[in-house]
Formats: C-alpha cells, sequence, structure tokens
C-alpha cells in the first residue's frame, strides 16, 4: 500500500489542514509574516462564494461602493471601545512619497470609521435611509499567530455598513443578513450548517451593542465563527455625527449595523468537510465539478472523453478533461481527491469497449458502472446528491458531537471534542471567565429551541454553546 | 432660461470633470490626501466593466489570484529600474501590532516583485509554461497631485502577469492582451477608440524591455493612457531566479510580460463621452440603461410604467422606474441626463390617453414618440443605436483633431486641441525632450497605416503621436 497522501486527520489535524491547503494548491505564505499568497485554484473557490454572497447581499438592497485602504489615525480615536480592541493589530503607515507624514495613517482593520464619515456627508433626511452599502475590499490586522486562510495578517472580505431610522429597523436589518445572506449561503451553497445566536458581552465586537454570529463545527470538533452581523446602536452615529431630519424636523442619529464574512470561509469549507483524501468541495463551489479521467489514450478514449466533457459543458457543468496519459492513472486520481473534485468519471478503452463508463463520488467514493449514454445524467444527479448529502453528513457529525450539560466543568469537558450546551445563566459569576481560561469559549447564546434571542445582555432562560474554537 | 447644471466644458474642462464627477454621484475624496470613495454609481459602473475585462482575461487562458498587499522593502530592489521607478511613490509600513517593524515593508505599488517570487516556486519545467495569472487589487502610488479617477493614491486594477518559455511567445502574449483584452474592450464595451502602439524607451515601464499602449482622445483634444503591456524580457526572472528545465534540461530563464487597466478607465468614460449636460453610459456600461420616468402619477401611468420596466428587464435591459413624482419632472430629467442613462422613456396621462410614449435618446437628445405597444422594443433598438452612435461620434471627432506635421515645433503647436503624428526620426536628438518641456509628450510610436511596429527601441520608419496627457 502506498504512503497516505496526507497525516491522517486523527493523528494531527493541524498538520492535515496546512498539508491540504499546500497540496491541493490552495494558498502559501507571503513573505511578510502572516500574509497570504491565494493560489489560482483556492481563488477560483473564492470568486464561486463570492458571487453567491454578492447575489444575496444585493437582494437584500445594498449596493457596493469602495472606500480607502487608509485611514487618519484620528479617525479610530472617536469610538472608545473600537480603537481599544483595534490598537493592538493595527498596520500604520508613517512615510508616503518619499517623506515622513505629518499625521501616520492606519490600514483599514475594518471600515467603519472612514465609511461612516462619508455617512455622515450623505443622510441629511429619513428619505435617505435606509441605506445599504457593501464593499468587497482587503483589510489587516496584525497576526502574531497566523494560519492560513483561518488567521491572516491580511485579509479579503466583505463588510456592510448600512444607517437606519430606528432601532428596530436595524435590528431587522442585522437579522436578514445573518439569515438571508450568510446562514443562507452557509447551508446551501457550502453545506456547512451553523448555529446563529448572540455573542456575550466579552466576544462582542468593538463598538457594537449586540453582535449575531454564525458558528460552524470543524471536523476536529471545534467551532469556527464564520460570519458576524453586527448592531451597532448609535455608537458611531454620535461618533461621526450621522444625523438625519425626521418627518417632524428634528436631527435624530442614525442607527446602525454593520456585517462582514472573509476568506476564513475558506478554512471552514476545507475543515468541515475534508477527509484523509483531502477537500471535498460541495458541486456549488467546486471550480471543477467533473473532471473526466482519461485512463489511456487509445481506442477513441480521448474522443469519448471530450465528447463527454462538451456535453457536460452544454449543460451548465463546470467539466474539465484530465488525458495527462503521461502521468500514472493512480497518481492523477489522487490529485483529483485532494483538490476535492466532486464526481469524477473514469473512461478507459475496456470500459468503451462495454459501452460505458465508470463514475465515482468523491464523499462516498461510491463507484459505479453507467453505460456511456447515461454518462452526463449520471455525472449531473451525483452532483446534486454530493451537494446534499456533504449538508446531510455534517448535520449529523453536530448532532453526535453536541452534548447538553449542567455545569462550565462538564462543558469545558464535553468541549474537548465538540459542543456543550449549557443554561446561559451559568456564565455569570465568573462561569465565563473559567470557561476562557480552560481553553474554551462562549460561540453564542441561544433560545432553548435554537432560536435567536433578543438583542442586548441579557441571559437568562438562554443556552450557551461553548466550545474550542479557531 | 435655468442656470446650466454643470460649468461648460469649453470654459473650464477640468472643473467641467470635478462636476460631473461630484453631481452624477461616482466619486468623492477620501480624507487621506489623494484617496478617494467610489460611490455606489460610480462602483456599478466599474463592476461593469471589470466583468468585461475579467471575461476577456479568462478567455486568453489566464487564471485569477491573490498576492500580498506588503512587500518586503528588499524585494523592490531586486530589478534596478523598477525600484528606481516607483522609490518617490511608496507608502511604507513601519509599525505593525503595536512594534517597530525590523524590516519596513511597502504596500504595493504593482506586483512583479512579490508575484515573481511566487513564480520563482511554482516553475520548476518547460511544462508549467506558459503561465498566465492575473490579480483584481488595489495598489498605492503616492500622488502629490490628485485627481479623481486620474489620478489617486490608491486604485483599483487587474495586473496580470505571465511567463513563458520564449521571447517570442511572451511577446505574441503581450500583443494579444493589447488587442483582445483592452482594445477590444474599449472600442465594444466603453465605445471609444484607441491608439495603439508602443511606448518610447522614456515612457517605458520601469523594469519593461517594450511597453505596448491604448492611448484614448479626451473631449478636450488630451490623450489618455487608458492600459499598457510591457515586455518584461528576462529582467524579473533573473532577479527573482525565475528558472525552468528545458526539453533538453537545460535551465533557461522565462521570459515575462505583465499588464494592466485601472479605475482610471473610469476617467476616460466620462472625458471621452460626457458633454455639458453631463456623462453619457455606453449602454453595455450603463448601471440603469432604460430610465422609465412618470410625469404624473395619475390615470394609470404609475402601472404603465412598471409594467414596461418589467416587460424590458424580462429581455435582459437594466431597467429602473422613476416614480418621484414629489420632485419635479424637469428637476429629475436633469438628474437622469447628468447620470448619463442611455435611454429615457416619459410617460404621462396625456400620453397614455394617446397610446403612446415619448423615447429619449441621451447621446442626441432625439425625442420620438413611440406607440405604447412599442415602447419596449423602441427603448432596446435605441441602446444599440447609442452603443454604436458613441464609438462612431469618438472616432470622428479624434480625427478631426489629428494633424499631420513635419517639425517638433509644429506638434507642439498642435498638440494643444489634438494629437500630432510626426515622423518618429524627429524624437532624436533631443526632439522628444523638446516635446516634454512644453508640456507634451510623445503617446506612442506606430506604423505609418496604424500597425504595431516591432518591440525595441528602433525608430526608424515610425510615427510618433504627440500629444497634452493626462
Amino acid at each position: 500500500m502506498a504512503a497516505p497522501v496526507l497525516t491522517p486527520r486523527a493523528v494531527d489535524f493541524p498538520r492535515w489542514y496546512q498539508e491540504v491547503v499546500a497540496k491541493a494548491e490552495l494558498a502559501e505564505n507571503g513573505p511578510v509574516r502572516g500574509t497570504m499568497v491565494i493560489r489560482p485554484y483556492g481563488y477560483a473557490i473564492w470568486e464561486l462564494l463570492q458571487a453567491e454572497l454578492d447575489r444575496r447581499i444585493k437582494a437584500i438592497g445594498a449596493v457596493n461602493a469602495y472606500f480607502p485602504l487608509f485611514i487618519p489615525e484620528s479617525y479610530l480615536r472617536r469610538e472608545a471601545e473600537h480603537v481599544e480592541g483595534f490598537s493592538p493589530e493595527l498596520a500604520v503607515v508613517t512615510h508616503g512619497g518619499g517623506k515622513e507624514l505629518e499625521e501616520p495613517v492606519v490600514v483599514r482593520p475594518t471600515s467603519e470609521t472612514i465609511i461612516n464619515a462619508s455617512f455622515a456627508r450623505w443622510i441629511q433626511s429619513h428619505r435617505d435611509l435606509p441605506l445599504l452599502i457593501n464593499q468587497w475590499a482587503n483589510v489587516v490586522r496584525w497576526e502574531l499567530r497566523p494560519r492560513l486562510f483561518l488567521r491572516t495578517t491580511e485579509f479579503l472580505w466583505q463588510e456592510g455598513h448600512t444607517a437606519h431610522a430606528t432601532e428596530p429597523d436595524a435590528h431587522e436589518l442585522a437579522l436578514r443578513v445573518l439569515r438571508e445572506v450568510y446562514d443562507a449561503t452557509m447551508a446551501e451553497i457550502m453545506a456547512i450548517p451553523v448555529l446563529t445566536g448572540r455573542k456575550t458581552e466579552r466576544e462582542r465586537f468593538a463598538g457594537a451593542t449586540t453582535t449575531w454570529t454564525c458558528e460552524g463545527m470543524m471536523g476536529d470538533g471545534k467551532a469556527l465563527q464564520m460570519a458576524t452581523s453586527h448592531e451597532l446602536g448609535q455608537n458611531f452615529s454620535r461618533a461621526f455625527d450621522i444625523t438625519f431630519a425626521d418627518e417632524s424636523g428634528s436631527l435624530v442619529h442614525a442607527w446602525q449595523t454593520s456585517w462582514g464574512a472573509s476568506t476564513r470561509l475558506m478554512g471552514a469549507l476545507i475543515m468541515a468537510h475534508g477527509d484523509d483524501g483531502g477537500l471535498r468541495l460541495p458541486p456549488a463551489l467546486a471550480p471543477v465539478q467533473v473532471v473526466v479521467v482519461v485512463a489511456r489514450a487509445d481506442q477513441g478514449v480521448g474522443e469519448a472523453a471530450a465528447a463527454l466533457v462538451d456535453e457536460l459543458r452544454a449543460a451548465g457543468v463546470r467539466a474539465e478533461v484530465d488525458d495527462r496519459t503521461d502521468t500514472s492513472f493512480g497518481r492523477r486520481v489522487v490529485d483529483w481527491e485532494l483538490k476535492g473534485v466532486p464526481v469524477r468519471v473514469e473512461i478507459g478503452p475496456r470500459d468503451l469497449a462495454a459501452g460505458q463508463v465508470t463514475v465515482v463520488r468523491r464523499d462516498t467514493g461510491d463507484k459505479q458502472a453507467v453505460p456511456q449514454a447515461a454518462a452526463a445524467a449520471g455525472a449531473i444527479e451525483r452532483l446534486d446528491l454530493v451537494q446534499q448529502a456533504l449538508l446531510a453528513e455534517a448535520i449529523s457529525r453536530r448532532s453526535a458531537a453536541t452534548v447538553e450539560v449542567a455545569t462550565i466543568e462538564d462543558a469545558v469537558a464535553a468541549a474537548q471534542t465538540g459542543f456543550a450546551r449549557l443554561p446561559a445563566a451559568l456564565l455569570l459569576d465568573g462561569g465565563e471567565r473559567r470557561c476562557n481560561e480552560a481553553g474554551v469559549s462562549v460561540r453564542c447564546l441561544q433560545a432553548p429551541d435554537g432560536d435567536l434571542p433578543a438583542a442586548g445582555d441579557e441571559l437568562d432562560g438562554l443556552v450557551a454553546v461553548v466550545a474550542r474554537a479557531y
């Protein structure tokens, strides 16, 4: 038996992750510590995910715009919690155009401050509200313990920023984004089930009144925060003087939200679905959905493979032929499995002679002979099945690794292998701190039935989900 | 007569430009000098243009990837001309994560150096070539005299970087990009005719052996460099040690190209087509292609407008209804003209009673009554006409403002109002310097028939196009 292509997950999950990122050619380290090169295969996945998020962001009525990378240091200081939260992570430009700058500028760690400076100019009347803006951009947060996709000094993301006439309007928008943009993309496209809930005060975004979150479970039972949606109250509108004349003509400070999801989602995709053979991509995000592998290039095999790829492409499938017959068949199969291509069609001279092809599912390894004439239909049918099966499998795994507990100590113990649910009131009187000291954190607060709780800080009657986290 | 909405172009073209950018809500200045906020309407145009460029970039076989914003200062120094060219424009990060950095990092002014560090790892064999990579990113070049879209400290662009086994392969790719990506997008989508040609040694990119360019003529007769495609020879492959084993097994340095187009194209779009009423957008890039303006909201007018918008959208047209009848009809019309919407359909109660609507072309102002049942077809037909007419008009204007001259002095004189063509040999012996001292520059070198000349530095038998430039 050949040596395994990757360190098995059970042996060393972080090492397995690193190896998948490298061997599937997703990303590599940049020369400046903590920076990342996203390689073409990784970027192609990101582009597909971006398009799905962008479509849903526009569907809720937001429009895209672009704001500067450089923010005057003084802007950051206007909102007290915000500057305190981000100061330790800032990159600072002190020289520009060959001269020392009069006021240093920071490279945006997030764009609340600079976007709200524009909002203050754009918003005058209640007729200008709601204002829903989204930006696709790079941001920088100096990272001491970088890990590709998960924690990088520079990352790519979208950040939405909105302003509303009333607090309920802002609340409603924050939750709409959580559900219709993030939760929907994660479940339907990434095939990752997420818990949605409220962050505790300790885990809240710097400057928010309430932070809502989507938390996924990774293959090692740890949690990954996949996106957050913040209610900012009037914190930034007061700091940046964003006021509007209401219908009676009085000046009122706007109510705001902000929300973001980043290239971190690539890490989620790898860790939620990957197995010891490599990536397992949900078809909706696979740059190559079906690869047609020519086993040996003779007796019309190449022609049959090309015809099948044409047929698949005509049906809207992202299909590729692999006719690199100077590389061994086995090695090519290992490579396509590493890259997580959902469906593989193998064609060799013997198959063709029998009027059939072999269709293989990446998720289960299930391998079946299919009549040549039904090959395209068979591959397409399997794409749907793989998309559904990956989600179902992730849901089952999460259920199996989630336990109900009644004490902080039991929560910490259960969090070594998955999620623990406990009465949120136990977090009081140092309960949350004891969790943190034991290396686990409160991922979110939910109503006992899994629904979202009210905004604010109330813990009574809620359930806290506790886990180790990335 | 109402005061004109904009300073007329003939009175003060730069002021007209500033006013269009502001009043059409395309962009505004950021707080850090030279930075820019691209507002939603401007960004929507950019997104359409990006999609067109991206499609053509992928069609030539390039794939997208992403490289870090931060480059170690030492990387820039590896290619001597490159660092000399960019040093005066660099933004330098000296502090990160609360500490002074051991080695300062520069914010990328362009990514040749950091991308080639990856290429050195990715390229081993002739089988790895050609390698065609594109990146969509923000770059920073400290700008002392900023102008929105045209010269900004931070701008958005795409930059392509390729590596090839031979010099002819690199040459061919550089020209393919020039023609099939840039020239094609500019003519077919932006409706801007461009001159393609070679830059003189003096105007060449820092580190290139040959720079190819697309030069457009703006409404004031000045030139705008709209995109460039560079042959880099082996300059960067030697500096970054990018070698491959050729078929005989010898190690050879790769031959390279790089090429880019930026948000500067937004400036071209404004200045090539705009008139004293504002923008005139080519339909291919108009976020709103047809606006249906409700003159007065009674007697079924709103319903008729909504039905027409539905019909247009079903036909794939980007259509919007304007039923803000609390704002005067005239003011709304001025606003849609400012925003350059190519076709406007006006519907009022009197029109409806007569079974017709009024269809107005933004480019010519041509206004016609059209039977209500034919309104959608009439609007769609006009979109095609506007797209063609804007290109034809730009071609005529350029012809009328281009003259053949026989001396440097005549070239400088002619360049006050347009383009001058003169024998390139006149640039020798200080001819080009005399042009520059008189405030004009050599935009490109062409064969006498307008074709591209050979790569290199040869001037004999070529025509030089001289103009004032942005």
